[in-house]
């Protein structure tokens, strides 16, 4: 089935103030949605990052896919490398590890290649998971995703989570996203106060949800021995220790002294990363991301690699919108070595480019669309609402840290800092 | 779409008496046809093992598939995984490595699996590989598979290919391959005779056949000290050195003093084994086999995990019928990291249970059918006929040393025997 036209669309959605180590999040973050256009008015959807840098190599692969086969995704990841051949995407705000150019390849061809799977769906009848192997599972667990924040934007006014930066707070955001969504586990962006601060948030929060497993990502805030502290004073807390501290030498200097796994996105983000982390013993799960892994069935092998050696596997999330999230849902379905529920910040959204009611959470968990293709459908007034919102927010790049400099003048973002 | 019933055909075809370590093959090979009879007349078929020991695991299987569909994958291998539970399946003839209960239910999946892809490929009107993430090449190249062999079987008269034992006969042997063929690479099944000798074979097949590139597989009948000196003697001339020796210790050794890579289908033969091998770098090269390691999806699983590793891929064979050929060629195709031409028996073989046709060597190679499934047609009459070849010929297991003791009294198998 020849693929006839791609319409790309940058769109952008309100953000809340969430804190980070590298600052805070911007008023609205940018996404990117792709419409792969076929024969027969067959239409499938793919959506990716919004940043101009990102949108730019997108631009340059579009007028080569006129006529190509949305069966070939070889031949699509040809087209992809050829086009950005040497290109090395920097991400600048730097949470999803180090730079390459076979992850600039893989982001991009990931777009298309969700696309392409949507509109091979939708073309035999089949939900995506069917064309990836068939569901391991027929829901997808997913964990309450926690943020230390501001009570408000810039020029804003006061959000529905207010402020939350003591461990009080942390403990009511937790309680109205369980009480929302049902969720189990229970996650919270760290290394964004010293980390004492950090370990008594999640004593406050295993003490107020006994039974939920618990897990930090300080995003590498920290030196190696305060991860080992840390590791030690959480020792029967956390279910894991996520990315601690940078690089796979000081993971792995950690993991040699927690008794926990460490998780990551960010030391092992590319497949050159898996051979030198596994060597070393330096993770126990990997978070995966089919948005920079390669796609769907990139994520799938990669699963298998991780069960090889007795690595867990969950997903890492961005900021993201209804089709990313459908993507997540059936691609964690299709892969049986899924080990944690998956990461997703989609409580912190309220609007979004797909029609309701495809995706719900109950009990923590999303069940599988069982429509053809990813089993949603975009709504046309609100992708054009999202993609004003785009042009008229101004913003071209993440930059938490200029933003934050704005609360906070002389702001740093530093891993290992602490 | 569900399955209506399954039929279990097993066959029997002409083998000639090819040597090695374990002995001699008998004159009929053993193989298993699976036919998956869905809705709207859909059929898929499936090839593999044929020795009883296999069916009987294959027929506990068969009342629990009827109703399940074709599409559900992982559910099809938790059928397989309960319905097997504890059973162990040991390899008798001893030449793919070690036994697990994984890779019984691996190979047990796998027969399925493969007949299961083939009908949604044509309930889709897709070809399998399309429905693997499409092809990444339009042909598989393959090896001319070269054995040592007595000129007839016991009571029989000579074969078409008489006796080959002398470097000479090798070269015949080889020639005839190519063209008849067209092969690029050429494989020597060692083991049979004393390694000097090999390697004499192997330099004048080198002689004879310049720029061909070269390989030989003594099946693991070498010390690791007999495998350094032949990697030694024959470097610059394999372009890998199977199986030398016995286990991935051995190999591992071996490996250290090689200047070419290593290739096994004997100490990498399940998941388990291939965290302990890749740490050891014991291996430069794995031959992966569908039938054993749990289907064509573990098999492009498989090929990332050794992408990721820096390790090349081929495909090891068993002597085999179209069924499986088919299988071969559409996983390979639809698999980016494969990186040597794969093994094939299939020149020893004059009948099989297809319709002729739909696979053929061109230049060593054989393009991938783009007709929907796997694209091939049973031959009814011939499928009767190598079932009624399976009864008479009265075999129920592959038994090489057995058969070899009527050739030669007192013979002894034997891995690192020289
Ligand atoms: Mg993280
Ligand atoms: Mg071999």
């Amino acid at each position: 089935m020849q693929i006839q036209d791609v319409v790309l669309t940058p769109v952008a959605f309100a953000d809340p103030p969430l804190l980070n180590v590298m600052g805070v999040h911007e008023p609205f973050a940018l996404r990117s949605v792709v419409q792969v256009i076929c024969e027969d008015g067959v239409v499938g959807l793919g959506e990716s990052y919004g940043d101009a840098a990102f949108l730019g190599e997108v631009r340059k692969v579009l007028p080569r896919l006129r006529g190509h086969d949305v069966f070939d995704l070889p031949g699509l990841r040809r087209i992809v490398g050829e086009t950005l051949a040497g290109t090395v995407l920097t991400d600048e705000h730097g949470l999803i590890g180090g730079f390459s150019i076979r992850k600039t390849l893989s982001s991009v061809f990931s777009l298309f290649e969700v696309a392409c799977l949507d509109a091979q769906g939708h073309a035999l009848g089949l939900p995506v998971a069917d064309l990836l192997g068939g569901k391991a599972r027929d829901e997808v667990e997913f964990s309450a995703y926690l943020f230390y924040k501001y009570a408000a934007h810039l020029d804003g006014s006061e959000d529905s989570w207010g402020e939350i930066v003591t461990p009080e707070q942390l403990v009511g955001s937790a309680r109205r996203m369980i009480d929302e969504y049902g969720f189990r586990s229970i996650k919270l962006k760290g290394g964004v106060f010293e980390p004492r601060r950090e370990v008594e948030g999640i004593h406050a929060l295993a003490e107020a949800f006994g039974g939920h497993p618990l897990r930090i990502d300080p995003n590498a805030a920290w030196t190696p021995d305060t991860g080992i502290a840390v590791a030690k004073e959480l020792d029967g807390v956390l279910e894991y220790l996520e990315d601690p501290t940078p690089g796979i030498e000081g993971m792995a200097k950690v993991a040699g002294h927690a008794n926990m796994p460490l998780a990551t996105n960010m030391c092992v983000v590319d497949q050159g990363d898996i051979e030198p982390a596994f060597r070393a013993h330096a993770i126990g799960v990997l978070l995966s991301d089919h948005h920079f892994w390669g796609g769907m069935r990139a994520t799938q092998a990669l699963s298998v690699t991780c069960e090889s050696f007795g690595v867990g596997l969950s997903m890492h999330s961005n900021s993201h919108l209804g089709i990313s999230l459908a993507a997540m849902v059936h691609v964690a379905a299709a892969t049986p070595h899924l080990t944690y529920a998956c990461d997703t910040h989609w409580p912190w959204k309220s609007e979004d480019v797909i029609a309701p009611g495809a995706l719900e959470f109950r009990e923590g968990a999303v069940a599988v669309p069982d429509k053809p293709g990813l089993g949603i459908e975009l709504d046309p007034d609100a992708l054009a609402k999202a993609n004003e919102r785009f042009v008229r927010c101004g913003l071209t790049k993440r930059d938490d840290v200029t933003y934050m400099r704005k609360f906070e003048p002389g702001f740093e973002p530093n891993t290992a800092r602490w």
